[in-house]
Formats: structure tokens, C-alpha cells, sequence
């Protein structure tokens, strides 16, 4: 069986990885000379609204996935006449667009930060005076990694706000206190069985993750599973989903949802018995989903940006498991991962402690 | 740092998937068109004794290893004196050699089987007068998975025995009846760094390996610890090393080694914090070892020998993993090996009851 993947970065490098010993062949379409897929796959070098080159994905494969969620619709469109494509456009098409994405969260009863649309100065301005600061502007298209944001923090904010986001259309969020940045990752498979990992918390810096934490027993778990549970049947939804959510009290907010493999879940590949990569796989070429129970008590995931420490002192840890994406070290980039799994308490925070010292 | 690997089997199919996340690229020189490593690594095609190939290969490489033991010695100088190669030319020598082998076993105090070398059809009557049956008749050089091999019972076996072994020099070892197989598996670094996995207990029909079961407390750890290690210092020996060995009564005796990531390690893909592969690429490449330590308490590996099962089947199991090497189904074949591992032990029996029913 041939997965075409849209994308050749890392992520479908570890779905790759993850996909060969399931005897399952990848092929991507990418455009970049240097992908960092390229050692695990098959390439198609090309543009991603290429349209002779999606139809020659499409007849070399048995399904297409997407490694990001910002594809054309027209890319989607070509892809999804020939070949089965997972997740479904409608899932791309909401998260493609922050509006999409609130207004089913609220259709859903998942409950959102209060929030505007905006589409000019003057709406900024307008929805300020509802919601107040401060808040967060951010287009509605396009953003990731903190890019297309701004947060308004005064009147004097409003116009380089407006600037960042390009003048494009966008919403105002309220941008309210929280108590703990978290994620739920969880995989649907084509016949529709689901299977939830347990809640990450994350720690961003500069827009971008840097660590996640797992959290097996967290009280907050079952209100989450609630959530994705209803998003993945709502969009009737095949592979991997991300829902980020901030804490309030008891209280979960959505903020927004991935529909792919998610940063925050790259500690299942040494922390639970079947990584999110193998997950999605076998949710979208129709084999029963693996479980999603950690193998261990504590788990974390450091990100490695801009700069890769020393690979020895990484693996001078001995229970650090280091992934490197075969990326040029440049500021902000993603290189690679560490996860860190330990069954002691203590042994588990002297190796993050070191860790976080080299990084 | 590019590895280089002579053999594109699944060995060398499942370094690469082991060691790309480390940030290793991958080369290996096979013969055949269809190496079941290709999809993971890339391939200089040519026999093992192309010296031109061999050239480009260690030109292309950081440092050489290889997936079998049985590498013409002559390619082995050749590829050592222009790259570090890993294990060492010694060790491939004693493993190609039975009688060498068991040469050090006796030379380092390490208990075998008795048994006479035998270099023609008179000898093989003289050894067996000595020996009494039943005895095992071996090639001394190039025999694997049970081939080049006679179980003598009587002296009407005399004759077909030698011929099996196609008349070469052999060895006759006593047959003696044991009451397990069972395996050890260690890494040494090039810094002398030393980690050994818990012992395997084996089950081999017609010859080939068919279920390996952890058995991470058993009595015999030490004395097979104590074995390898010697083994490992004797030949300054880089990179994983497999012992085989039967026991009887409370005693060890070794059978042979394999100077190489070993089908009873396979396991530890999915059951030990750091597996065989990534060890023996950390071993070689100067890295510090990872943790041997299993992740669960109950941990088999099943071989797929011939025929696979079907793929929805097995991952019904929800602690099983696939593991398939892209080859084409034949008789007596290695295809792949599922990976069992549970927490829980009723669960482990019952999932691999179901297994074993499949295959």
C-alpha cells in the first residue's frame, strides 16, 4: 500500500518512520530540494498546487494524507477525485480559517475565549470596545508558529496590530488570563473507531512549543476526550486531530485544532505503545487503531530550535531518545526533539533539569 | 555522519529505521535489486567483493558495519584500511569459523558442548567413536539458520551427514540434551562502554527462530552476562554482539555468536527503552549507549517465516507490533516478526495465544 503525502518535511518524515515497518510504502509531494522526508520516501518534487504533479501522486497512491493544513482547496479538490484523501477537505477547510474553526466550536458547545470578526481597521476598533484588552489579533488564514498575531494591549497597539496582521481579514480574541496551556490528540479510523491520548501541557515561547509534558491522570482528561470526541464525529473525521486548549479554572477553551500529527504529540514515539504517527496511518489505510496507553510514568518533549545541542550530551541521558529532522540549523526553525520517559519521579526531573541546561 | 552497511537486508532496513532519528544517513552495498533496505537507505549495487564498489562505499561512509558475518575477509581489509569498520575483522573471522569460535569459548573459560573437528569421512567415525551419538555435524564455515547442518543418530546418518555438509571441514559437537535456548545480547561502544539486554528464551523449528520470550529476571542473567562480556573485551569488539547458548541444568553452554544485531533482539523495538539497531549504531558511531532496561514486564517476538498473517489480524492485538521487511513470500523465508508487549500478563498470554493461532 502507497501513502501519498502532501508535504515533505518532518512530520512526514516520522510518518514515514513510523509507516515502513507496517509494510506500507510513502511517497511525497514537495517542493523543497533539501525535504527532510526525502531519506524515507519517494519524491515528487513539486509545487503543491502542481496540478500534473498531484495527478501523478494521485495515481501512484493508494491514499493521500497532508502533512499541513494550509493546502489549497483546489490541490484537495484534484487529489480527492482520484484517490481517497484523508482527513476529509471539510476538516482542512475549518481549520484553514479561524472563523470556520470558532464557529464550530461554539456549534458544538465547546467553549471558545469571547471573540470578533474583523475586517478593517475600523471593525478593530469596534470589537475592541466589546471585548477590551487586552486581546489577540490574528488573521483568519495562513497563521502558525505565533506568525499573523499581534496582542493589544492599548489603544496604542491597534495600528502596528493591524499592520501585522497585513490588513487581512481576521478575528479579535479576549485574551484571557489562563492557568495552563494544554493538548488533546486523539485518531479516528475509518470505520470510525477513536482513540484518545491522554493531555499534554505546553509551554510556548516566542509563538513557538518548546516542551510538553504528559499528563496521564489529568482531572481535566475526560472533558477533553468530551471535546475531540465531538469534533471528530462532527467532521467525520479519518487520522490524527489536535485540539489546543487553554485551562481556566476547571473550565477548557478551545483555541484551535490541527488536522494532522501535532507537535505536541511527538513524546508518544518512546512514550506510548503506539505513536500518533503509526496512528494516523492505520486510521487512514483502515487498520485497527493502536493503543494509546503510555509505557511510562513520566514523559516529556523538548523542541530543539534554531540550534542542536551536542548529540553525545544529549545521549549521555539514559533515558533521552533524540530525533533530528535533517534540517540547517536557522533562527526559529525546528530541528528535532527530544523525548524524555522515565518510570522515576526523581531520576525523570534530574534528566529534564540536564536537558534543559544544554538546550 | 553517513553509515555504511554491507547487505541490504532487513537488518540493515531496520539500522536505518532505528538511526535516522539520531541524524545518521544510510548506504549500503547489496547485490540484489529488490534489498528490502531500499525504501530507508540508499544502495551502491554490487556483489560484496566488488572492489570498485567496495571503494565508493567506504568513500561515501563515516564508518562501515555489516549485516551478516559471513563478509569475504578480503573485503573486510579492503574496507578497513580506508574507514573505521565495526565489528572488527577479528570477530567477523572467529564467527565465520566455528571452530575458531569455539576455540575462544574454551580459551576464555566459557563451557560448550564437547566436540571433535572433522576434515574427512574418516575423522567424522573417529569423532563419533568418541563422542557417542546423537551428535550434530556442522560445516565449520557458512552455514545459517539451520543449514549446512546433520543431526546424526545412528551410523546409518553417517553418510547423509556428510553429505550435507557437503564434504567440507566441520565440526561434530555431542548432542546433549538441554532444557532451553536462550540468547544474550550486549553492545560495546568504542569507548568500552558496555550494556546488555535480559535474556531471551527461543523456540527454532526446521532450524529457524521462531518465538524469542523475554525473560528479564531470569536466574541465568549473570553467568550470561559474565560470558559476553568476555567475549566482547577479548575481541575490543564494537557494536552489538548476539550469544547463543543452551541450558542445562544450572549450566550454560555457548552454541555460537553472531558478531551482529541478532533475530532474538527484535524485540527490543518495541520492549527496551533503547533497541538493539540504535544501540549498535550508537555503539559505532562513538555515542554513549542507551538503556537496555525493558519498558513492560511481559515481551515475546514472534517471526513470520514463509507467509504473513493478515495486517488487520495482528493489529487487532492492541499490544502487538508489525514489523514486515518488503520481501516476497517464499517457503522458509523471513518476513517479518510481530513484537508482543504487555503490562499485564493474563493479557500477554491471551494476545499471544491469538497470535500464534494467525501465523
Amino acid at each position: 500500500m502507497v501513502v501519498g503525502i502532501l508535504g515533505g518535511g518532518q512530520l512526514a518524515r516520522m510518518l514515514a518512520l513510523a509507516g515502513h515497518p507496517l509494510g506500507l510504502k510513502f511517497i511525497t509531494l514537495e517542493p523543497a530540494e533539501d525535504a527532510c522526508s526525502a531519506a524515507v520516501s519517494e519524491q515528487i518534487q513539486g509545487a503543491y498546487d502542481d496540478e500534473p504533479q498531484l495527478l501523478a501522486l494521485a495515481k501512484r497512491a493508494d491514499v493521500v494524507t497532508f502533512e499541513f493544513e494550509n493546502v489549497p482547496a483546489r490541490s484537495v479538490a484534484l487529489l480527492s477525485d482520484k484517490v481517497p484523501c484523508y482527513p476529509p477537505a471539510e476538516a482542512l477547510a475549518v481549520a484553514q480559517d479561524r472563523l470556520n474553526e470558532k464557529q464550530m466550536f461554539n456549534r458544538l458547545n465547546i467553549a471558545t475565549a469571547p471573540y470578533q470578526t474583523v475586517n478593517s481597521f475600523n471593525e478593530l476598533r469596534q470589537a475592541i470596545n466589546e471585548l477590551g484588552y487586552p486581546a489577540v489579533l490574528k488573521t483568519r488564514r495562513d497563521g502558525y508558529d505565533g506568525k499573523g498575531q499581534a496582542v493589544l494591549r492599548s489603544e496604542a497597539d491597534l495600528e502596528k496590530g493591524w499592520q501585522a496582521v497585513a490588513e487581512k481579514p481576521s478575528i479579535v480574541e479576549g485574551l484571557i488570563p489562563f492557568d495552563r496551556e494544554v493538548s488533546i490528540i486523539a485518531a479516528r479510523s475509518r470505520s470510525g473507531e477513536i482513540a484518545c491520548y491522554p493531555l499534554t501541557e505546553n509551554r510556548h515561547q516566542e509563538g513557538i512549543l518548546r516542551t510538553s509534558i504528559v499528563r496521564p491522570d489529568d482531572p481535566l482528561q475526560s472533558l477533553a476526550e468530551r471535546y475531540i470526541n465531538k469534533l471528530l464525529n462532527e467532521m467525520n473525521y479519518v487520522g490524527v486531530l489536535a485540539l489546543e486548549l487553554f485551562q481556566v479554572g476547571d473550565q477548557l477553551l478551545a483555541n484551535e485544532c490541527a488536522p494532522r500529527v501535532h507537535n505536541s504529540g511527538h513524546w508518544t514515539q518512546d512514550g506510548a505503545v503506539c505513536c500518533q504517527f503509526e496512528n494516523h496511518l492505520r486510521a487512514i489505510c483502515d487498520l485497527p487503531l493502536g493503543s494509546t496507553r503510555p509505557t511510562t510514568g513520566h514523559v516529556a518533549m523538548l523542541n530543539l530550535i534554531g540550534k542542536l545541542p551536542a548529540r553525545k550530551a544529549v545521549l549521555a541521558q539514559p533515558d533521552a531518545h533524540l530525533h533530528l529532522y535533517d534540517k540547517a540549523p536557522r533562527s526559529g526553525r525546528k530541528l528535532g526533539h527530544i523525548n524524555l520517559c522515565s518510570a522515576d519521579k526523581q531520576r525523570f526531573e534530574e534528566q529534564l533539569e540536564a536537558l534543559q541546561v544544554l538546550l
